[in-house]
């Protein structure tokens, strides 16, 4: 039997190493030519295939596809695009299929979130409706570490370790800066639902340097007295406070404290601006000086500081990926297995799609501590590994060496277009 | 003649990398016990000068003080504490005086930007008036790099690379998001007249890997409509545009586009808050989905990812101004003078403190592009070496290792106290 087509996309928001498990799927299949013909790439995701828009992988070469492991964001484009229900979108579905037969698509993988390993599943079984033979495979990614199964979610490690660091290199400025300035500090992080982030940024302090941290969990509602008296009472006893507040965080009545109003393409609210509400709110209350800061894409998409585990992970699941459908396995997600927390040992598991599409874990209420504003033993167990190990990209001249790829697009084969 | 000691305080905002002219300052003096005592640090800045609470260094490790080097912040405490002229100050200064004499301080290093030059020159010539032998030498620190004569100021190439490298990645990642999501990313940085860190940002793109910029400088008044055309263009060229805007950037009345309200103990507004200011105007006028970032004290305290040339250059500040002193050189500051572009070379040479204290050094006008939006080859030449070279900290799992001191205080010597 001839080898047939790979095609590949990312989707949703990128990570800091999600192109190492691009570089996984590539290089695999690359390794395995008598099964699988090119890796045809979707330009800029699943709209990429709905478009007929492909990108040749095969026109890469082996150096440049190894350096999209030390490169950041998405390689080939992602994008926010939701396909919904068999029903109401089955005309997309088709569509997709039909681009994968004029291509000779036998293998789908496709790298995302909770969002995509739903639309990985439906794809399945919409070929499988149509008699198309197709194995689809789902490739775990997403900074907010909720996927469903997985012990964890690669992307999150590699963010867990940049506001962790950032915030104790704040906390040694704001320390430095007390006695006749700013006093509190307040580092704004991602995380939409789940505080796994938040919950990072506690890791910034152990016991060989403490830090007066408050943090602030989209699980848990703000309740404004407890949190102004967490932050006297540091602020009183060291001297200072520093405050990572998740960009979800929510009041009493379940809604977002900032709301800046416009939506995504997903239908979730844009946010931003919890960080400054907060620091406000210090200033109010307390009268304390304060900074504040807000991250956004510089902690997903710094890959100057990435985890060496979450690197390693990456480039896993998209190894392994590649892997499991060769040996027939469809609308599965290679899942990361924790078999041990000291010394952290973990294995690639097999997820079906059907218990991880549209699922969200969030951070175990046991990870929190009990007045809501810091992480326990716990948690730390959980995280500490995954922030574990530096896997810096080159750099040339003072500045990381990121590759842009060539991208060569595949000559179309439809007589049809198709409007997103 | 028995060996005096030496005081050293740290200034003003600390940054990445002004530990490590406290190394120099306090390994150099060690190295010189038969010209100098101990050195003592004033907790807080000078503000433990006036108040008689000194840290004796001398209790610290060899290593701990080596590890300064790769610790960001200041160790001993900085302080926002100006003092004002002779006439308003005489008090704060003749306390000085009584402070050094009690505790035999023949040495006097401040490490600090251009308020502290400034104090420094007037502690010597206190010191002077009032006949207590003291040698006064400044160490230069700040991240705004605007300190006059000396060709860069470390603590600022630190920043620039901090800035350059999180701007190019958060490049990448808005590249892959624009086709359907965030098409405006922003960048608020610090530079509150100067706009050095701003130009940094430029450095993010190169011949290989161009990135379609907008640099928004405090010395060029925000010019609306040639802002919002230069963004349209590069988004509907490039598909996605970076703005990179200084937190003092003023509107053509020299108004703060954004004003917080508060000022700090220099009388110098409190900034923060343009970069979402200026996204908020692309959605209003372009109604491009963007995303903000504001690196606040990140960017400034950012030691995993200092600049090599800086570290250097900061330790080479602090061992210069040991060796000046122990020469007789009094009112002066080591400043660093740049002798070669390509290859990069310079030396330490010797400022006049009258030369220096109180100037402000601005962005010269041809390293801003003719739109005022961009940076020239003549910004590229100057700010290149400055980024240069990559010293990591030390990590421990995974995350970077810095040091606390034991700061451990001198007993008081003095039956009268000092209000600040």
């Amino acid at each position: 039997m001839a080898p047939r087509n790979a095609f590949y996309a990312q989707s949703g928001g990128v990570t800091a190493v999600i192109n190492a498990s691009a570089a996984g799927v590539i290089e695999t299949a690359r390794a395995h030519r008598s099964k699988i013909g090119r890796v045809l790439a979707g330009r800029n995701g699943i709209i990429g295939a709905l478009t007929e828009d492909l990108i040749d992988t095969s026109k890469e070469s082996a150096r440049d596809i190894r350096a999209l492991t030390s490169t950041p964001a998405g390689a080939f484009g992602s994008c926010r695009y939701k396909l919904k229900g068999l029903d109401e979108s089955r005309a997309q579905y088709e569509r997709l299929i039909d681009v994968f037969r004029a291509h000779d698509i036998g293998y789908f993988f496709y790298n995302g979130g909770n969002d995509s390993a739903d639309t990985c599943l439906k794809v399945s079984q919409v070929a499988d409706k149509l008699g198309y033979p197709l194995v689809a495979v789902h490739v775990p990614k997403t900074v907010d570490n909720d996927l469903a199964v997985t012990d964890n979610c690669p992307g999150f490690g590699s963010v867990a370790k940049y506001v962790a660091t950032s915030m104790r290199e704040a906390a040694f400025d704001v320390a430095s800066m007390a006695a006749t300035s700013t006093k509190v500090f307040v580092l704004e992080v991602m995380g939409r639902h789940a505080g796994w982030i938040t919950a990072a940024v506690g890791m910034a302090e152990d016991a060989e340097t403490p830090i007066p941290l408050v943090l602030l969990f989209p699980e848990i509602p703000f309740d404004e007295a407890r949190f102004t008296a967490a932050v006297e009472t540091r602020v009183k006893r060291f001297g200072y406070c520093c405050i990572g507040v998740s960009e979800g965080l929510q009041n009493a009545e379940g809604r977002l404290m900032a709301e800046a109003g416009s939506k995504d393409a997903f239908g979730h609210a844009q946010l931003g601006g919890v960080g400054p509400l907060i620091a406000n709110l210090v200033r109010e209350r307390l009268r304390y000086k304060y900074h504040w800061a807000v991250a956004d894409y510089l902690q997903r998409a710094a890959r100057h500081l990435a985890s060496k585990t979450d690197l390693d992970q990456s480039y896993a699941v998209g190894r392994a990926a590649v892997l499991l459908a060769l040996k027939g396995h469809n609308a599965v997600m290679p899942a990361i297995v924790r078999t041990s927390d000291k010394p952290y040992r973990w294995k690639i598991g097999i997820a079906q799609l059907a218990d991880v599409a549209n699922q969200e874990k969030m951070l175990p209420r046991d990870f929190i501590t009990s007045d809501g504003l810091g992480i326990t033993a716990k948690a730390r167990a959980y995280l500490a590994p995954l922030i574990k190990g530096e896997s810096p990209p080159p750099y040339r001249d003072g500045l990381p060496r990121y590759v842009r790829l060539k991208n060569v697009a595949v000559a179309k084969r439809l007589a049809t277009s198709f409007d997103i």
